[in-house]
């Protein structure tokens, strides 16, 4: 016989919660209490917040937070009342024995709502399973994510074309051009067009041989310069998430080997992206490609070189989430969207990454992403 | 006999754990392990992260991830290792005998460390409690936070001089002025000044009846504005937090009123505040001052009217966080940096609050935010 689910119960803001985002769709940045009954969502709002998630209309229900505590505080005169205390009596009211959370769910109200008698069940893997698959709705925003990448990708290569060499140094609008100039740019495109990020990455050099050092100081002439974006839409909270590398003046032979081989690596997993294939045979074609054109990873005791990170990541309300594109087993579902991003990085030769955003299709991977490859600017 | 407190472990990443970020003083967007060894910081980090984190110097140990599986694995050949293992390995070889974790450490990676025979203990409260008081340090980052308030106020007030009323709009540089320009407008001053913030509050009318609604359409002539910046400093991680209220055009004798009465509530809370002070005697004077002047709170179906949230709140790393001041007993701790906000909320006539941002001492309030207060702007 199967076991009928447990309704999920979030304790959570929407801001760091993508789960809580995804089960409110309105933003509140206090933690809150969720909860399911049947197939209705449920949530409790203070004086402060009630009037305006009750016009989003996007519970079936919002319950006053002041009337819920007055009823815990009678059932409990004898000590301080919490939310624990508060989703008892919720549960009770409705007659529910208990509830499913998610494994991030906070650890001293896990433990609270089972002292008070209520079955908590983690969920063990994801609260909402249907997270990973996205409707067209939802690959519309992430296209939408990426249409915002794209725009900081042209505002990037605008400056670095308007930019003037002189020995060592960029010079654009007269000042010597930095990383911190580059990511500013971009974060005005951004939000101009109904996005924010802010922590693009802008790195050129040696600091590009960290993947997610964001930059910082002057950009070199001659060097490869790694740009990475991965806005939030305001209006919705999906992200974008591409990369780009860029080098102005005139590339070397070895940073154009370097540069192409990143490119046939990321065609080869993109080709390799299909419903029911798993991700680490995504990964292998990264890994082929890198090994055939001879380019080795090292660990070392200050870091790594070559290649060290996933092929690529599940992108939604979270930057990461699931699938795994990597050493891990992950079968890849159809519907699910992932980044494909392989990199090389050699400090001394430069930093390169190229990443762009794929629904797994049956036929193989559709391109949420759309951005030119040109890299060398003159 | 005094009982040694166990050293503190984290997971979580730096973007949503105020303690993470305090932590560790570097910016990792996954969660990763870091915890205490004696008075010494101790993190785990994969390849990725690894050669970033070690150059930041914060910690006083980077351990590289990979090397920590491969252990873990060792030991559990069986089953599929994960960060409890690793965790549990740890403590292993650095002799801990567990951890204290906070209040919100996740409860299912809680339960696993138990279960691999792991004292884990629940802070039952702040995991830092030291992050209550700030240092000379911290209030500086609280003042620079409320330094970029201030330039998003003079933003505001620019575009509100500069708009010209036309029936029941205002028109800014040819079009309707909206919530959305000014928001636009203030963010874009925050990013230039080193800071940033995607929800700054720009509501007008009846919208700004709810606290927590952003502002959305166009601004009117004659009606009360409330604008409330918290951007964070993007260097520091530290917030700032202020709000003002204004009026385009003449504002009524009623509108006068619920304005001086609220700056007047404002200004007896904050002569309130004092090291040893609970924070329900600062929350009286609001009550107090409200009550003579005759403003009511009615709690009704559709939200409430009046005065219905706290006084204010702890402001650090976190936009909300201890100590309280509110309806709930907090004794006010020298050191410590509340916000002070009253308002009132009437659909109708308007919705107004003042906000400023202040540290506990012995001898009283002392402000770490400052702005004007002129409010109808011609």
């Amino acid at each position: 016989m199967a076991k009928k689910p447990l309704p999920p119960l979030l304790y959570a803001d929407t801001a760091s919660s993508a789960d809580q985002l995804y089960f409110s769709r309105v933003s509140v940045h206090d933690p809150f209490i969720a909860f399911g009954v049947g197939q209705k969502r449920f949530t409790v709002q203070n004086a402060l917040e009630f009037g305006r998630v009750l016009k989003a209309r996007s519970f079936d229900k919002v319950l006053p937070l002041e009337a819920w505590v007055a009823r815990a505080r009678k059932r409990h005169p004898d000590r301080k009342v919490g939310p624990a205390e508060i989703i008892a009596e919720l549960a009770k009211a409705h007659r529910l024995p208990g509830f499913r959370v998610a494994d991030d769910f906070p650890a001293a109200l896990f433990l609270k709502l089972r002292d008070l008698g209520l079955h908590i069940e983690l969920a063990d893997g994801p609260l909402f399973p249907e997270r990973e698959v996205k409707t067209p709705r939802e690959a519309a925003a992430l296209r939408e994510g990426n249409r915002l990448s794209s725009i900081g990708f042209t505002v990037a290569e605008d400056i670095l074309r308007q930019s003037r060499i002189r020995k060592r140094e960029l010079i654009f609008e007269g000042k010597v051009l930095t990383s911190e100039r580059v990511q500013f740019a971009i974060a005005s495109a951004l939000m101009a067009n109904g996005g924010h990020s802010e922590d693009t990455i802008v790195a050129g050099g040696n600091q590009a041989c960290d993947p997610h050092e964001r930059g910082h100081g002057p950009l070199r002439p001659n060097e490869m310069i790694i740009v990475d974006i991965f806005p939030r839409v305001t209006k919705t909270g999906y992200f974008g998430d591409m990369t780009r590398t860029y080098l102005k003046g005139r590339a070397s032979a070895a940073q154009r080997k370097l540069y192409a081989t990143v490119h046939e690596a990321q065609r080869a997993a993109i080709k390799a992206v299909r419903t029911g294939v798993d991700g680490r045979e995504v990964h292998q074609q990264v890994l082929n490609v890198f090994e055939s054109a001879g380019f080795q990873t090292k660990h070392g005791k200050q870091g790594s070189v070559g290649f060290f990170h996933g092929t690529g990541h599940g992108l939604g309300l979270a930057v990461h989430e699931v699938p795994r594109v990597s050493t891990v087993p992950y079968t890849l579902v159809k519907g699910s969207v992932v980044t494909i991003e392989p990199g090389l990085y050699y400090p001394g030769l430069g930093g390169c990454r190229i990443e762009d955003v794929v629904q797994v299709t049956d036929r193989g991977a559709k391109l949420l992403s759309s951005h030119h490859y040109d890299w060398e600017i003159k």
